[in-house]
């Protein structure tokens, strides 16, 4: 297959051709990106799998285009993907634009691609998912796969990825509505942007808060303590250090020999994702409006979603 | 129908029936649970729903028996549920042990109950709520759920309540190991237990850390910042506040108009649990070992997740 092999040698336009194609909904589509990627599968996995989250002002594209340069200066070609099930086919993502990473975008060793669409979560997460997958068969050994956090977004990024780095801003500002629940018990490595100038003090502040309130939970790794550092894009201070916790992460990992379970677990739950995907958009399709009024039953609470459930699983 | 004459009237001997049927997998029984159920569905939802989760060892059926004294005699009537799925039909579960919550079983204004057996979380978890149902209408107007934390059961137990309470010890000795991720996001109401005598500065500190943690996260209800409050069941200090904030919390949502969509949400997601189950189950059952085989190629990084569900997925 061509375009397999011209993935393989690591040509940027035909890896931008093969994710068009597994974002395609069409069946015949479908058929050649499943070949594709059966073909290039034994040749992904050796990199390092970066999820980035943050709230819309937290600085995420400023941050992504200063912290992704410095990685390209240490070596590496990086891919930058995008989870957002809000972008559409016609409106676009914001995320993954490159206007808002200008500097990044000029790299040749960079490869930037907004959110695919989808109908639901599932169906883009599938599709970064194999996107991601295509980036690593393509040479890129970085991978960051942001998302700006629209429902359940952020817990399907950190489902795909090594890492997840949760990004703050110093508090007060647009970030006074606290990090979304959910989202810090995601978090192994916690950056808090724009610590400099006027706001340095409350970034200090917020960085402690942070580091306290990690220190209550339980560690996603036992081997990894949660790390909270504090970066300036402006300045360009503490990306080095955010780089250096990605891979001190990744050792740690690698020496408790916890990455290949991890990624095991994470293509088994994908797995069931998908299969549960499946069983209910059959079933949906099946049961036509009696879902819907069995729905209006339940909560109106006139009928029990046991029996609901019973009477619209039964065979017909 | 008899059974439920006597269950709306309050008979505690009625309700153990009725639960012991509901619990019960033989079809027959299901189908006498179900007409049960729905005969006094409108005589439901009237009271507190309360959660309470904590990590062996943090003295939560100590805390359970003097604050469920506490209701009981504020003038209520309270049943104790549980969510255990550890629990099997030979060992029975530790909690909801009538032994543990010595001074609250002789009142006969309390109800107590072990966990339902179950082979899944999602079939314990739908026993409960229909106990739940029962207890309700047979009068008694609070309902603590109380779970030890296996698996996902706090979410669980949190989609059938209308506040989640989490119990944390005053730090060092048996909670050394931190909060379960993804529990504190859940707690809308934090206990910090055995807060007397050596232990006392220990829990002032747990609870400040535990007040700034929470002060980070967005509120699960916009109305209602979550709360941390400090208890000794031995010196019986607390408990009168915790009452306080239940019903505090009860009146905030009453008044925003909140508790009944919360409601309906948490009804439609059991539904939604109900039938993703219940596909799932006659799935497993008719793909046979073609699944276990797909997992294991899946899982060993040999095919896609999503061509193997395809394949499992395809009409025979």
């Amino acid at each position: 297959m061509r375009l397999a092999g011209e993935l393989l040698a690591g040509d940027r336009r035909a890896l931008g051709k093969a994710i068009t194609l597994v974002e395609s909904a069409r069946a015949d589509h479908r058929t050649e990106a499943v070949e594709l990627l059966q073909a290039v599968l034994p040749h992904t996995g050796h990199g390092v799998r970066l999820g980035i989250s943050g709230a819309p002002g937290v600085g995420k594209s400023t941050f992504i285009d200063a912290f992704g340069n410095h990685v390209i200066d240490d070596g590496n070609r990086l891919a930058v993907l995008a989870v957002d099930p809000s972008s559409s086919r016609s409106g676009g993502s914001i995320l993954g634009d490159k206007t808002r990473m200008e500097e990044l975008a000029r790299r040749p060793e960079a490869f930037i691609r907004p959110s695919p669409a989808g109908r639901t979560l599932g169906g883009v997460a599938r599709r970064t998912r194999e996107a991601m997958l295509l980036c690593e068969a393509a040479g890129f050994d970085v991978v960051i796969v942001e998302t700006v956090g629209v429902g359940q977004s952020e817990t399907a990024v950190a489902d795909m990825v090594d890492l997840f780095c949760l990004l703050a801003a110093p508090g007060g500002g647009d970030d006074l509505q606290g990090i979304k629940r959910g989202v810090m018990e995601l978090a192994e490595l916690v950056v808090v942007t724009k610590a400099d100038g006027d706001l340095l003090p409350a970034a200090n502040r917020a960085a402690a808060d942070l580091r306290h309130a990690l220190h209550l939970m339980r560690p996603v790794h036992d081997a990894w303590a949660a790390q909270v550092l504090s970066t300036s894009s402006v300045e360009g201070t503490g990306l080095g250090e955010v780089w250096a916790a990605v891979r001190e992460h990744r050792d740690t990992l690698d020496a408790a020999g916890a990455l290949g379970p991890m990624r095991s677990e994470q293509l088994r739950r994908w797995l069931w994702t998908e299969l549960r995907e499946g069983l209910v958009e059959r079933f949906v399709a099946s049961a036509g409006e009696q879902l819907a009024d069995a729905e209006l039953d339940v909560v109106a609470g006139r009928v029990l979603p046991t029996v609901a459930a019973d009477h619209l699983l039964k065979p017909r």
